[in-house]
């Protein structure tokens, strides 16, 4: 699946910080040294581990913001699978400003596509339910854009992106405001009609009472598959439920097939880890 | 291991920009709406996995910048080993700054820590040899300055920080200039004295050339042990040896015991899983 | 009513980039000139027109930033209504420092109170009615955050922040899905389970149409207080309704008085005037 | 009449700030779902109210950022009178990203063309006199620029910019510093040959001391119509005049009969509502 | 003489940006490995060549971003005469942070003591004379504000900012406008009534001609002595007159004593070599 | 000798921050009033002195960011040696662009050429011996890195860039650590394998103790030319051995024929005059 395209602005923003980190005040020291500026060559970034691509824009950005006229061919866009060997994008062009991009290319593109194979790994393990796959803001710090948007190149759903855009009212909310109805009141009372009120239950009576609530979404928090399977029953369609905690390869398939809506792990987006992939001249 | 403090403005802007990413225009609508403005809590963050801390003044100036008057006591610093259930860090302020920064103080700290305990993992593998783990520039983008402090944390080294400190002679270097030889030599007309020449060999004839041609110091790329034996014992001291690739917590060891000096490992940054942290009240 | 506080980050940004313009690279060259570094002052501002209040924080930032010593008390706080000479917001401390800070305050004071102040008096005017009354994406480039929670101050409510946090499906967006159903298909299959879906109708039959489609919220655009009152007996409930368009002072009590969840309205954030408010030592 | 361009730096920042704005980190979420990439439009930019247009380079720029092959033709530019239903801006392009940059566009165009229209009426009113319209630093923060821009499309003239590149000597500073003569004697040590110097007056005995006193302009605080002209017989050509203070499109061309030279109005840019343009396909 | 303070967020935005060239991404790795975290030092910023202070403030945010706990006396502030071996400044704390902070606050201390400094040469050398000494634009990238600064410091006036805030036309302005004359009405046409209006002439004849179509300034550029007497009786207080063009310590009392108002020099920003400070513990 | 091309985001970046000093928020007023908007011109800037060049991609840039369309050839480029008279660059295009970037363009242009030309009047002065001249941390703030990168135009090298990137002990540093000895064990047991140490010591028992410690470089402080002489004689090139100190155009001969591999100073970048050059239509 490919989602649809990042802010331009965005990308633009983080591969250049990305460059700045790279290239400090004195540049590609070693290719200016060894490398004629007149040299060109063609280079391949290609997949040494099978998986799913994301982040193409980011490494296009880079080496355009490096050198303008470096072309570019994509052979595996974002959300496409690639298998070892596959060439994900050609390069050609001023054989400088390849290597002096070349490392912040990668480092970008094997991340986010490091994130969008471990999310398509979950969505595969649940398919045929009708379960989605989600993540959570357990992101990493400066790059939370971009990892939700390999989660969709995963195949992938997204949650909230921030603290500001829905209501996800936790256990101590709960505790603050004196119980599940009345979190959920103040809840409603506070945000506009636009924004989603989400709640954390630990149990079933708690489900009840957070759905009479009127709650949206019901987040069901390290339950048993039992657990998960009763509060399907009881829910009846009501509020979508999400569970959460303890979702592995392992154990994503079980928790899926009790029928829940939603499956949120923070492990595709924290610990997924990198593609590897490599640039060959 | 407590390495020498971050510059401290290289921490603020990096946490301020994961507060904007977290709270976007609108804040934390859920603690708004469900928690009183002058109520106060004692929180701990813990580990709910044992493992190596980094990144404390991260999330200190998380916590400081969304409210100056929270207060923190540190319980494992960075470098300090956290046992299953030690706190990390004692919380006591307003319950609304806790909880809208807790999550980009743990974002930080669960992915430094996660970088630190990887390195640990591999330096206590090579203890009692005189192999030192070091990292590579394949790190998350944004956040070099950070990883690389997290991998001293964890008792690595840090290799050079960009293309910018070093030069570093790849294949590609070789093939542009002419051979060994002549590469080393354009480096040493091109570079200032202060900065350091390492060149990449896959074979010990290079390995030779490179050190008449006077390379600080030599990465030895893919070799298998008894390569890396050998090259040792060729070298007899006058390079510094760098063992690249394939390093996995299975196969350091017996790498560390051919005598090299440098064992270098881009999966301490690049795919270490995040530390399980967690923020209770 | 007083809303939920700005996030600190975007107040200082702001206030920072007024100062910038308002100081530029001699600063206020007139306070320097004529009044004695030592001189200190009391200072009072006052309400010269009645209003709501709203900007307290930017205003506090804007002195803040310019001498750090100076000290506030705040006499109308965000939310609250003053009537013609109440005194908003009491300053005391070096006179250079109030001066150079005046306007950049007053700017930020004037503007936001305005908005809040013609928030109040559409609220005001449908007193009484279920319907909320809510801002748009119409604000000022720069200061939709602040505008958004001057909205909140005067009494209203807020509807999507940006392009990116709702889908908001407009007669364009309908032609190219091919169809009121198709589209809300497609923004269904494409967003997550956290985002609401809302959907412009101008007609009864669109209106069925995207009840039936599953839409969250209705835009009914430039309907008659006829049609809104049958679009409501048709809805029985099931969507949100929005009713948008020809909305004024006079108008507003008529079309609350339909039955209508909502009223939007682009006016009170572009176009509301300043409210008068003045310094004075 | 048309001004000359604004610094295209200015221009493109504050556009950029405003996308990111409406953007977000997940961009135009509805577009990318009801909208193929490769669809394309033509739409226009109309009047549906007439006015004088100001800020068609912000709007050029929202679209080029968003997508630089988007074409736009300009039918109305800057300084020139539309007519209900006149085409300002004809736009061609892809259709996402003519929806995505469209209320960025409006938003500005719409704003800054209130201004500029506010300014008009008053300038017309004035016709025959010889006095200038201009603005003052009663302005929105973050736009003074824009602004100040815009009363010049209007047919104004502008005041200072800042703190920084003229003096103002008003009441506080005349008491700081002991009287007029000598509040405008520490502004003529303190300042350079390049700088302006003006002063407040509130009666007839300050306007002949701040003559004296070599002021170069005078401001008449709140006078009287019957006063305005007794300064002007007075001053007989020897400062710069000008009249402030309950300067509305009533009063204005007294105001301006009475010979004064300069008549500020702070409405122009803190109150004028926004022209009202609209996009169509 | 002291001149009115540098507004802050220019001193902590310049300071910082120096710190971030300094301090890299590792910071400062000699202090840290080789003195303890907790050793503290008192030190002294000492002249080792007689000159005019300027920067103080600059230097201070040096040590105040480093690490506020360091304490800092005044010695010689801004404006003061210090002869050799004068201490400006007395710095009290952590041994680490005042080596962290001394390049960038000697950088800062010693480029615009060097250039208040050589504006003070000159000013010494016209004293008598009613000339005043003013800087041009021709200033280091970056720096202006703050050379402007040290330009009043050294006992000078400053010249206008930049293009925005004042009218300087050139040959090629004259040239294109079809005239003195013609350049003049063209500029009082555009500009507002705050600006002033200067204009270069190379001939007596254009002096003529610029007083008569009201020049507020006439530059006379690179005129002889001889020409600039003529020009002074000429001018008979009408306009101000500024001598431009081989302004020297030798040649600028002869200059003066011609008796024109204004001599401008590009070498005291551009040229003036640093002022020899050290920091001593 | 033309070094490598500086970081183009670097290049950008400077550039952009010295056309908003110069340009504010009101553009090139006096352009704008006097030349139309559709007159073009050919000029050209010129060497009025002769000099070595640099800083011509910072020239470009300041053209490019006010009008892109404007047209550069180069006559001289950076490390060309120019006579007076030369062409620099030959600019063609819109004149109110050329005339809006020229002192831009000028004030980079002349302050790196001067840099340039002072390093080169070292270098021609140690021709024959194998001292380079290196330049130190004592920059003008902000333009760190284009003063490193003129310094190689003029045929010099780069000492460190900054605390980072390589150790430097001094005094302090010496006694906090308890001796030579102590203070490289220090800095070896702290920093990586890629960062060089360099100490600097003031006589030559202490030169001895730190090549003992194993120094890299050391720095051998305002010796006398015997002392330099003996110095390189106990060395016996085992370290790189550095003077500093004194280093003038007249003793810069003597103390390169001791025999020293490095003489560094500070005067090339903190105090060199600016290199006289000229914009002519």
């Amino acid at each position: 699946m490919t989602p649809a395209p990042l802010p331009v602005q965005l990308v633009e923003e983080a591969v250049r910080r990305a460059l700045e980190e790279d290239l400090g005040l004195a540049g590609d020291i070693t290719s200016n040294a060894c490398i004629p500026a007149a040299a060109t060559s063609r280079a391949v970034i290609a997949a040494r581990k099978a998986g799913v691509i994301a982040g193409v824009e980011l490494a296009r950005a880079a080496f355009r913001l490096v050198d303008p006229t470096i072309k570019l061919r994509i052979g595996r866009g974002d959300g496409a699978r690639a298998h070892i060997a596959d060439a994900v994008m050609r390069i050609e062009g001023a054989s400088r400003g390849i290597l002096s991009a070349e490392r912040v290319a990668l480092n970008f593109l094997s991340h986010l596509s490091g994130v969008a194979t471990a999310t398509a790994a979950l969505v595969e393990a649940v398919k045929g339910t009708k379960a989605k796959i989600v993540c959570t803001r357990k992101t990493t710090p400066g790059l939370r854009a971009f990892e939700k948007y390999a989660v969709l190149c995963g195949g992938g759903s997204n949650h909230r992106f921030g603290l500001f855009d829905a209501v996800m009212i936790k256990d101590n909310h709960i505790a603050a405001a004196g119980g599940i109805a009345l979190a959920l009141r103040a809840a409603k009372a506070s945000v506009g009609h636009m924004v989603k009120i989400e709640i954390e239950v630990d149990d079933l009576a708690g489900l009840e009472e957070a759905i009479g609530g009127g709650a949206d979404i019901v987040m069901l928090d390290n339950m048993s598959t039992e657990e998960l399977k009763r509060a399907v029953e009881i829910n009846r369609g009501r509020a979508i439920l999400e569970a959460s905690g303890n979702v592995t390869l392992e154990t994503v398939r079980a928790i899926a097939e009790t029928g829940v809506d939603i499956i949120s792990s923070g492990w595709i987006t924290h610990s997924a880890p990198a593609l590897d992939l490599g640039l060959d001249f």
